[in-house]
């Protein structure tokens, strides 16, 4: 049913999944230089920013590559359901001895996909362009149809793959409840609909005539070859790479990576962004969430929590840092991108 | 690492996990005289009618079986917090035309295993004999091995796993969150600290050198395939048997069950037992749900629901009624259990 092909046209069927805030085209370029296709995270970059790192990117490999974007909707803040938020974090503020504005903030952190951008990357024609949460404007689909890039979007349902499908997708990654960082989800907010990778892959490859790439607890050639005996046309792994010499996971992010201790416990939490997304549970989590009902919307739930992160880590602290990782970090360790390319690629 | 030989000791390695309340000793006989092995639930069983449906059983099948039971603690109610809970149900049970007692029951519904049932079961000695929700005291565990009966329990984290080899079990079901009915978890009640199949399956097996099975989202030749893949010696599948003929699923059930819009929503609840369980989300789910603090505790939440149930389902409406089911039902199909089974094992 699915016209799988060569979908991410690399010598290997495996997808660097895109993390913003601990990489950049660096981890990118290794991948693709040996053999995967690498991704460039552009959520929190400005369309400067983002020009200068696919100079660097393209000056670097002639591979393909997948550029990405968030495509939420800006939201309007609510003063009176944000003083409640900061009254949830005020505590933890006191602690760290510093202070933080009562009024709250215009806009923040991550910016959707738009047509500014679109006339940045232009030149670039990127190959794949990937969004989370949905699609862009369909003006904006035709645009980046018109260089000849693929369009990539995560589906968490069946019914967000048939939507997908049906708006201008190219292929669909099917994004098992396993995966770290953030949930795609954008037909629901009701985190009961999320399924497991097991379930929701073949279920989504059997719903939609396109290529299906699988992600979430892809952790070795053994899971990548069973997502694709299950149908998948490629896979996607993210938390594999977090300990890459390529990336930027920051030092305290890595040792908790290297305990099994903290990364066999993970939740899916709205207390760092203001969207779902799952990462290694610590004290915010356990003390605020994991899902606070006065969380602001994404993104502007980041930008008091990221000054309290900023704070604690500097003393050493993750307490209040988003310590994104998937269910399966067995499969983290302290090599080079290539060689956990080719560890995936079972080569 | 896993000394998987052939753990279930049948000519397929596919399980038909024990479901109690949707059927009996027929769906095992089945499943055992076509290649499988068959589980028979008992938890809802007095001692009198498990010996009879072992008796049935034995005498249709000379292959191996599986008998299931609980080995929960029997919990002490609190009738203050009981009083919370017939509150939140005193609207149905008004709308439904009925009454329920003020009293909070003294015991109901599921017996843990015991020294009467193993009296009972002796003299069978059943070739496998499983547990939810960890392992019985250790004197009876001694008293079923001296059987030389396999014992075999669920783990929802690599610490149950982990527990359940250093206390006795001889085979580690690994449950998946996709899995239906039943989360087996007994070292904690944190439903954040459970996995997909895809991440759970491959890190229990590298934890525990004894043979693992994998349950959750199993639902075709495929992913039971990609299971033994990541390690399985076999898998476990309930949803796909619900609708077979030998089972006695409910007609109610049976229909949500083929409805895409129904099965593709399920939820982990309480409001059932007690104890967190995975079925499709239904009214009682959604406005009570799906975990309801005051649910009274483990089985004891399931008696006046089940009185809900029952008036309901007579004017044929589930709102009340527990459709269990895992988040994969698209291998469900109006078929024999040797059909099903033949279709998981591939053949």
């Amino acid at each position: 049913m699915n016209s799988s092909g060569n979908v991410t046209d690399t010598t290997h069927p495996v997808v660097q999944a895109p993390m913003a805030g601990v990489q950049n085209s660096t981890l990118a370029i290794a991948v693709c230089n040996s053999g995967g296709l690498g991704s460039l995270p552009c959520a929190m970059l400005t369309p400067e920013q983002t020009v200068d790192e696919l100079t660097t990117l393209t000056a670097a490999t002639s591979n393909p590559y997948n550029v990405n974007f968030f495509c939420h909707q800006q939201p309007v803040i609510d003063a009176q359901h944000y003083s409640q938020w900061l009254k949830l974090l005020r505590p933890y503020v006191a602690e760290l001895a510093f202070d933080l504005p009562d009024e709250p903030p215009v806009e923040g952190g991550r910016q959707p996909f738009s047509h500014a951008m679109a006339d940045s990357i232009e030149s670039f024609k990127p190959p794949v362009i990937s969004f989370h949460f949905g699609l862009p404007e369909k003006d904006l689909i035709k645009r980046v149809k018109s260089w000849g890039s693929s369009i990539w979007s995560s589906a968490t349902t069946v019914d967000e793959a048939k939507w997908l499908a049906a708006n201008g997708a190219d292929v669909i990654i099917a994004q098992g409840y396993e995966a770290g960082g953030h949930r795609g989800m954008f037909l629901t907010d009701d985190l009961t609909t999320q399924s497991g990778t097991m379930a929701l892959l073949p279920q989504i490859v059997h719903s939609v005539d396109i290529p299906v790439i699988a992600a979430g607890g892809i952790a070795s050639a053994q899971s990548a070859e069973a997502a694709i005996l299950l149908g998948a046309a490629a896979t996607q792994s993210g938390t594999c790479y977090l300990r890459c010499d390529e990336a930027n996971t920051s030092d305290l992010h890595r040792m908790a990576l290297k305990d099994a201790a903290q990364y066999q416990h993970t939740a899916v939490t709205n207390v760092f962004t203001g969207r779902p997304a799952r990462g290694i549970v610590n004290r915010l989590i356990r003390e605020i969430g994991p899902i606070a009902a006065h969380a602001p919307a994404f993104p502007l739930a980041s930008l008091a929590v990221t000054t309290l992160r900023a704070k604690a880590e500097a003393q050493g602290s993750t307490d209040f840092s988003p310590l994104w990782c998937g269910q399966n970090a067995s499969g983290c360790e302290d090599v080079s991108a290539a060689t956990m390319t080719q560890r995936l690629a079972g080569v």
